[in-house]
């Protein structure tokens, strides 16, 4: 083999395919990244079996090949390179010789054929969305999928295409966090579970392009998104996910409109009394017109009362701070709106279209002590 | 106490006295800062007993006294505040109330009685430097520390007065680097070992201002650096230094003059193919106006040939790049001078006045394999 690219057109690719190559592996040849040049094209591959990236970079074939490459050293090599023409070509026992300007770096490579291929998925009857319809639902959503594998259900997000409507959600037991779209076509009711690990390294390499679409495929095992250059393929997580519907209500006592920033502000000083493992809730003291937020913690407390417009009745109810910052920060509104029932039941925040649904469990407090 | 100033004067107080609160230590009080407003000004001081720092900052004073706060905490809720005008008020039992538009914090303080004062420096005589070039001093020395504790005095630096000229020099066994200033002053004879971690901290928070000075005053157990509102103490290492004239030497056979960035580059990109354990060495292999640089190990290898302007004997000499590169990222030039004896012997890199010098110790290698 034998190609010349840019140094700019290489980190690119291998910047996008890096996502996959595992950080520590049994199987050597996955710590590699694949320069595939055996087509008309040149098509960078890795592929840690959970996690398949491939992207076409411009630049010449001289003489056709493949070769695979440790991938961070090639990576770290490549952004070292003056910002000129690179030359890469195999010669025998898979050596490799990368040249660029007066730098000339011999490298030993591993067999191409030994590299998993990716595997297949028939690119019919897309799911298609813009490129930041889909950054933003997996931003929006991700933060409460579980963080530990005791449910392995709980590591994925739910991807559910219903006619025209696809909704993406995640829960871990204390919060589901809801992101719903409207489709440009119908298609077949499909509900697929998409680890969350995946679903973190799509949105890192998805561009966000809002004018660019992705096109998604799927068969029982697997899930393909498509956009620009690049190909990136999960498997998906076996199992039925959780019936979300049926934890949904539309019924409340209390609703509020409340300045997004100001509360979350609010709650982030707050937390700062508190840590993660101390578990001190942060309690909303609702009255007519304004709300007291208050923490309690061994190292000391805070109050802060701000404004909000509200409908029904007087409410004190506790939350987990951290349930209440992650929601907050990943919704643009300036103006969001809770509903709440009693201090045992959950809390929603929503839009009225419905496009976003957070439910958060509240905590119990002792009331004597606020 | 009762204070009140901008958050903006509180963040930028507590973030430079925040340099001297440690990580861990087993005497409470040392994770604290005392906010002191007794006199007419309000003082921040935090101490971890090698590194004590002071500073004050601008606000009024509704009632004298001081409070000493956990420094993590109070610089996080500071840091989370609207920006506005804070008030920081005591009750009893060093209750601490902060207030700031809405938001109100009551933390639980510590007696300021029990706060260890910086160490007495009297403030006379001072040795005076622009705070750019003693900045700039540290930086281009500092990385030439001892990293570990086996020999203690490696681990500082040396701060030598003679007369108006004042060099600051470090080495750990394998290299040398020394910068030279002429002061505007004469004074006394005087070798000071100043803690690296002290010069690192206080490099952190000197502003850097060309047109600024910043005053140093000594005596025989602590340094003390008074730049702008700030005062800076740290205990001394005691011992006597390396006698450094002694290792250097102005004799060459070979001297090259080369572009700095160019030499870097082309190091940096080599070492990526060897560790730090590895210590695989970069030869240069010197020859009529161009060098050829070589990296080999076990995953790979490198050439590349830099043009140099030569004069004297051809030669091929090792070195352990991370000391090159050390040195070469430091320097500001475009071009430098390396002056080389034999393989054997030390290569210096200096400018003409002297004002900098870098020895390094090269390494032995097998020239068959190159």
């Amino acid at each position: 083999m034998k190609i010349t690219c840019s140094r700019q057109n290489l980190i690119k690719g291998v910047s996008t395919v890096n996502k996959a190559v595992p950080s520590r592996t049994t199987m050597p040849i996955l710590y590699c990244v694949l320069i595939n040049a055996e087509a008309d094209q040149i098509k960078l591959t890795a592929n840690d079996m959970e996690l398949g990236i491939e992207t076409v970079i411009e630049g010449a074939i001289l003489e056709r090949g493949k070769i695979a490459l440790d991938a961070k050293l090639f990576f770290d090599i490549v952004r070292k390179l003056p910002d000129n023409e690179v030359t890469i070509e195999t010669g025998e026992s898979f050596q490799t010789k990368i040249t660029c300007e007066n730098a000339e770096f011999k490298l030993i490579g591993q067999d191409a054929d030994e590299f998993s291929p990716l595997p297949f998925v028939a690119m019919s009857d897309a799911v298609t969305l813009s490129q930041f319809t889909l950054k933003e639902m997996i931003r929006q959503t991700i933060f409460s999928i579980a963080d530990n594998d005791s449910n392995k259900i709980m590591t994925g997000e739910l991807f559910e295409i219903k006619g025209d409507k696809f909704e993406v959600a995640s829960l871990d037991g204390h919060r589901i966090s809801i992101r719903k779209e409207v489709l440009n076509n119908q298609y077949e009711d499909r509900r697929l579970i998409v680890p969350g690990k995946s679903l973190q390294e799509i949105s890192k390499i998805l561009p966000g392009d809002a004018d660019k679409n992705v096109n998604i495929y799927y068969t029982d095992n697997h899930i393909l998104f498509a956009f620009d250059e690049t190909l990136v393929v999960s498997r998906l997580i076996e199992g039925n996910y959780f019936q979300i519907e049926q934890m949904l209500s539309s019924d409340y006592e209390t609703k509020l409109v409340i300045n997004r920033r100001m509360l979350l502000d609010c709650i982030e000083r707050g937390s700062l009394l508190t840590s993660e493992s101390e578990k001190k809730p942060v309690i909303f003291d609702i009255k007519e017109n304004q709300m007291e937020l208050k923490i309690r913690s061994f190292v000391g407390s805070m109050n802060e009362i701000i404004p909000i417009q509200k409908e029904g009745a007087d409410l004190m109810i506790g939350f987990n701070p951290k349930f209440f910052i992650d929601a907050l920060r990943v919704l643009d509104e300036e103006e969001i709106t809770l509903y709440l029932i009693n201090p045992k039941a959950p809390c929603f925040i929503r839009d009225e279209e419905e496009m976003y649904t957070y439910l958060i469990l509240p905590v119990n407090f002792n009331e004597g002590d606020y």
